[in-house]
């Protein structure tokens, strides 16, 4: 055992947090920084001033992305990165992505006051446009650094109002000169609020996240008979909204019967022809399946074929179902999973292994290095709200444990 | 037994139907002669010269409503009347409304052509607007003939380009001086396709309609929770769009429960907040109830209250129920019903008693006179598409019962 390591300042990250929240602030208390706004922009200049004043030296590349880095005593060992993003939904909360890079803004500061040196370099990233709430795709930084989609394309998404990216990164000051990723990344580990309610309900503070969920995304198409509600006797109808229920009713089971890590959502649902005196001729909606393992994933979709088919002969109506998107499980590194969970023991913090069912900047990373996350709890597993909130000490708990598992995996010089 | 009765020209009937379709026909070959417009105009032109030429004094009301009447020997009689409407929806069919009106029309010209004088005067009514597709409410002409809603708020009514009611009637000639109802009428009777497909399906032709169903609307809101559909484990997820299936499959069994004249019906769903990665917080949708019975369909509201009460409990949701509109059962005439009866049986034609689940202009009179409907089979029962169809030869039996029918409530001079 060396030295005990030092901790973290919580109340500085608390600040740090709530000056950031300030940029774009909503009068319900959440924040509405869009990707490259001006305001993004005053976000960004805020925080590279802090990690500057941290010593870090501050590199952007072509796609905006920002990376502040602290060398480590062997230059040639690639880097231990954490991240996260400072872009919000149009009413989001003070925490999502604010909190991973804060916390690893805050291990910076930790480890200058203690004057502490790594084997490996470190580096702070902020990703842009996690949220894809102006621009698509949602990840984007971190895709196309990992090489997951091409810069140009990111470079042309254009929002509602035909804007570029490429145009908003010259407006911000944020069109940098460094290519996209391409470089070698000794380990990827970013802190998050949880954004679900697992860990409060279970009175933990640390999840020691496991990877993330693979998620399958259908449309399903019912299609029935139209006919008047009043002349049309019960028997000879062909409800398409009837027949609907069923196949609902039967994804949640699916879902239910693959617990704790399988999901089954139908999130959108349209009636047509939509008008209260007509038997429903047709009805569309989505279906959201997702599950840790792949081979389970597979298994949880044939199980739902299997429903619509029954759904077809019970009803007498046509069932039709096209997978829309495939993102597989995501497993992260396990001896990042480990060092979370030793780190969170040593700190005498409750832990346990969660996986994660949204979508992160890390999700995208740990297809180019070993990739790790830290959950902490979140009220009421709110999140993308203006009322998600997080208390002060489980957030400086989880930037404790990203300080411990960045200087374990980098190594300190003695 | 008197002499035998004449039969009315089915060709005749036929041509006058295919005619009248040809102003504001569709290339699918349905018909838009939406109330009031130059369309409508044309039609109430061509139709009410036919009428003159069979013999009728034709006279029209403020509201537009058209009376072409044939004086019986006894003029303290009140008139034997039978109408329908011209109007269609914007893709409406030929037969909708113009059966009734045609069948009227052919009832006329074949007493003409027999010279046969009633006791009773007759008449032939063209109510204005039942259709309502331009103009609210539904069934407006009838409406207020038979005193159930304003004659001022009718005409001022408005269409979505804000044209009344008032102005529609001056442009196309039909803002007539006569006041509208509030005169005895001995007896209504309206043939019309059943818009439904029992006749087809039982192989009968003439259906004798005992009156129509009572209806219930209602709105319904579930409040679940809305999260995140990966992050949130299904246990702790209050799915409001799961909830709601359970009332939507409670709502059909009710009306199975009160087969054969029960009915159900879920038109319109509305899914919040409609992303296909986000567990419904709420769904909004509408319940249609229908019953002949109106203690019936009391009960039938009171199961479908249990089932909300049941569903908020399993889901931990709320359920609220709003009742709408009620409309309550009419019975007809039973008289006239009989009538229909032994007119189709003295005609070699198959006859059964059936409801009208759609409302109809008669449903309206049975408020002021007895009131009848003689319904004919239409193809696969469908109305309100260009598709409608209905066979001659149904189409002539029907008007053959209400020539018999008619007659034998009117009286035949000797």
């Amino acid at each position: 055992m060396t030295t005990p390591l030092p901790r973290i300042d919580g109340d500085r990250l608390w600040r740090a947090l709530m000056e950031l929240a300030r940029i774009g602030a909503t009068p319900k208390g959440g924040n509405c920084r869009l990707a490259l706004t001006a305001l993004d922009g005053q976000g960004r200049d805020l925080v590279t001033g802090w990690m500057r004043d941290a010593g870090l030296t501050v590199r952007v590349d072509q796609l905006g992305n920002i990376f502040g880095r602290r060398e480590g005593r062997n230059a040639e060992l690639a880097p231990i990165m954490t991240g996260s993003h400072i872009d919000t939904q149009p009413t989001g909360g003070k925490f999502d992505g604010c909190y991973g890079v804060m916390a690893g803004l805050e291990v910076m500061r930790t480890l200058q006051d203690h004057d502490i040196q790594t084997e490996a370099p470190l580096e702070l990233a902020i990703w842009t446009n996690e949220e894809g709430s102006r621009f698509l795709p949602v990840m984007m930084g971190s895709g196309v650094f990992a090489g997951l989609s091409p810069l140009e394309r990111a470079l042309d998404a254009r929002d509602t109002q035909g804007k570029s990216v490429r145009d908003e990164l010259v407006a911000i000051g944020y069109a940098g000169a460094d290519p996209v990723g391409g470089r070698p990344v000794g380990a990827y580990l970013e802190a998050h609020i949880e954004q679900g309610p697992v860990l409060e309900a279970e009175d933990i503070v640390i999840g020691a996240v496991t990877g993330s969920l693979g998620v399958r995304w259908y449309e399903v198409t019912v299609q029935g008979m139209e006919t008047h509600a009043g002349p049309t006797p019960m028997p000879v109808r062909r409800d398409a909204l009837l027949a609907a229920t069923d196949i609902v009713q039967a994804v949640i089971r699916i879902a239910r019967d693959n617990a704790p890590d399988g999901r089954g959502t139908i999130g959108v649902m349209n009636v047509h022809p939509g008008s209260r005196n007509v038997v429903p001729g047709r009805v569309d909606f989505t279906v959201d399946l997702r599950h840790a393992d792949a081979d389970t994933l597979l298994a949880m979709e044939a199980a739902f074929q299997r429903a619509c088919d029954d759904c077809a002969a019970t009803h007498g109506v046509e069932v039709g179902v096209r997978l829309d998107q495939y993102n597989p499980p995501t497993p992260f590194d396990a001896d990042l999973i480990a060092r979370v969970s030793a780190a969170s023991r040593d700190l005498g913090l409750s832990a346990m292994d969660i996986v994660t069912g949204a979508g992160h900047d890390a999700v995208n990373m740990a297809n180019v290095c070993p990739t790790g996350m830290i959950f902490v709890p979140c009220k009421d597993g709110i999140s993308h709200n203006e009322a998600e909130d997080a208390k002060p000490e489980h957030l400086s708990a989880g930037c404790d444990v990203l300080l411990a598992t960045m200087l374990g995996r980098a190594g300190i010089v003695a």
